[in-house]
């Protein structure tokens, strides 16, 4: 087991009707906030207009930013940051998902800082100090909720950047499951290959002694493909099953199941090329590109691919040698993907390959990918090739 | 699932070598502080003077109180209050196990209260404020390291009195398994013992939906189980089996794995009347009491004492009833505990019989314990007669 620090400070409040406990927890940090959204499902389903309230009675006033899109813009960045600084407000507070965080994080450390917030981005600098962040979340999917991490999307050249600061993890979280009864089924199945994506990204280290968080990342992942499951079985309404996902999204992000080891990430990095040339979303992207990640990988360290397939996905290892038992992993995984919507090919998502050796250079710009296996541009371009197949 | 919040800022530095890092982080809360400690191990084994040197690089200065015993004793509280007070630390840096931590957390709050602490045992005055506590952990045990909990032993009366409060968390603890190296095995299987019994207390709910956690649960065990056997068949100074017995006791009581249920606790509380009367350890009188428990409730939500049996102990469902697959969980618990030189009855740890009807009156003082099923004056005596049979 590897040196680690583990430290989360961010306060999850969870359940039933807690988006009406948002105000009166934004209070403890800020008389005026940001409020900021997509402008779609939070404002039509009323939620924003309940946070508002919940803001009002607290004594909090707001100016709101909307307009968020999936795989956020930069330009929207900016607007916020001109706001919260013209205005100066005191914390934002992110009514939605990953996007609508991602955006609140970037505004929230480009508020505190002179230069141009793409410096972090683009790994000029390193963000000291930010506004506080808060979140009221709609879509269980990226754990930005108790994450450090953002991504952004700089509309110039289509590039999608991602960050980790400390400064930028939420000060708390409301999760109300119920809010995600309404989300199209397509973006359930999104959230949960990225949760389940999260967790996988942990998953494979070749740190030989996580067997503790081995055993959360399993459970972990168990918990989820058995209530996405009962999420499409007819049960999009059914609370414990949507809470099930939601306390998962938010555990696998938060970097509890990764104390001890390194995980890879090469999946998600690859992934961001597609969904920052097509805009497709992310969770979408990563359903195509992980069972072919892990059937590029076949024979490193295959006795722990066979665990995974083993403890997550049911195969027998006694009916199975190594390599057979990831294959049928693989299988069972696609299924699993496609039964709840989601492409697991280019072609299930209707992508042209053509673009592939531009994405397997654009992917390995800072230098190769992962540490499971480290891949450089010619293995970027093969598992990209596995997931045309 | 129920509502719940979960908020835990421990900052946890995990690792080999990492007692050095403890001065470092001191000096973000205090520039002089208590350094509290049993005075044995600790100053033996060259720790304290690790942690002291730490201290002195960070500018850090300190006043020390040794002394903690086992089951730590109000009396030796209140000498730490008096030198806070007068000397004007600003944190309590405990280096040991969970007696010395809880009897950090008491003088803790009773520094910034001008009443006596006891009223916060006593329940009647809740604890508002503390000053900052920290840890360097030698035993993987209490999970107090990480938790709001301190339970301390009162002389006169020999009670034994515990309390959860926000402000005695503490700020940061320095968790090295390596220190664990050279506990002698009664101790560490003490341990094991406290810890299992920490999440077994919020495994058995009556909650129907909680999978995640059920899972994460059952996990911890099963890791907790493998690695304490790794430890004592020949790995006293196996790194990565101390290593997980280390983190499995921070998450065993972190309330990670409460969340979404009520947990029963009764048993902890059965217990304490036993270790406060015989001053036996902890972590013994729940080996003692729990097996006992689990007997008396058989009829109670079996299925779930069976699933307990099957994910955590092996039991084979195929092959058994539930209540039988709960007998065979037990036999196997019993045998796991005594393997590790725990006792498992009244018997083992010499203990007489003739106090358990004052026990169980004193034990109920409150009111009626635990939530699986609320257990009354007569209940609580029978499972000390199971106990002791």
């Amino acid at each position: 087991m590897q040196n680690f620090e583990y430290y989360n400070r961010t306060k999850i409040i969870f359940g039933k009707g807690t988006e009406a406990l948002a105000g009166g927890e934004t209070a403890k940090y800020a008389g005026r906030v940001l409020l900021h959204h997509s402008g779609g499902h939070a404002v039509s389903s009323g939620l924003l207009e309940t946070v508002k309230n919940s803001l009002k009675e607290a004594g909090v006033g707001w100016v709101e930013l909307s307009g968020v899109k999936p795989n956020p813009r930069l330009s929207k960045v900016y607007e916020g940051i001109d706001l919260c600084k013209k205005e100066k407000l005191g914390l934002v507070l992110a009514v939605g998902g990953g996007s609508v965080i991602d955006s609140s994080k970037a505004i929230a450390m480009g508020t505190l800082y002179d230069g141009d917030v793409r410096d972090f981005y683009d790994r000029r600098q390193i963000p000291a100090a930010a506004l506080p962040v808060a979140t009221v979340l709609t879509i269980s999917a990226a754990g930005s909720e108790s994450s450090t991490s953002s991504v952004i999307t700089r509309e110039e050249g289509q590039l999608k950047q991602g960050l980790n600061a400390e400064c930028i993890r939420p000060v708390f979280s409301v999760l109300n499951p119920e809010l995600t009864y309404s989300l199209p089924p397509y973006q359930t199945a999104c959230g949960v290959a990225d949760m389940l994506a999260h967790i996988m990204e942990r998953y494979f280290t070749r740190e030989p002694h996580v067997e503790l968080t081995d055993e959360l990342c399993e459970g972990t992942m168990r918990a989820v493909i058995r209530n996405a499951r009962k999420v499409f079985s007819g049960g999009a309404s059914d609370y414990n099953a949507r809470a099930e996902l939601m306390w998962a999204g938010t555990l696998a992000h938060n970097n509890l199941l990764g104390t001890g080891r390194v995980g890879d990430w090469a999946s998600h990095n690859i992934e961001h090329e597609l969904s920052a040339l097509y805009d497709i979303a992310h969770g979408a992207g990563l359903s195509i590109i992980f069972p072919a990640w892990i059937r590029y990988n076949i024979k490193e360290d295959t006795p722990r691919l066979a665990r995974f397939a083993a403890k997550v996905w049911g195969v027998d290892g006694a009916f199975y040698d190594y390599e057979q038992a990831v294959m049928e992993g693989i299988f069972r995984m696609k299924n699993f993907f496609r039964s709840i919507g989601l492409p697991v090919s280019f072609a299930d998502a209707n992508l042209p390959t053509d673009r592939i050796p531009e994405m397997a250079r654009r992917a390995v710009r800072f230098g190769p990918l992962g540490n499971y296996r480290k891949l450089d541009e010619k293995d970027v371009e093969a598992v990209y090739r596995i997931a045309a197949e």
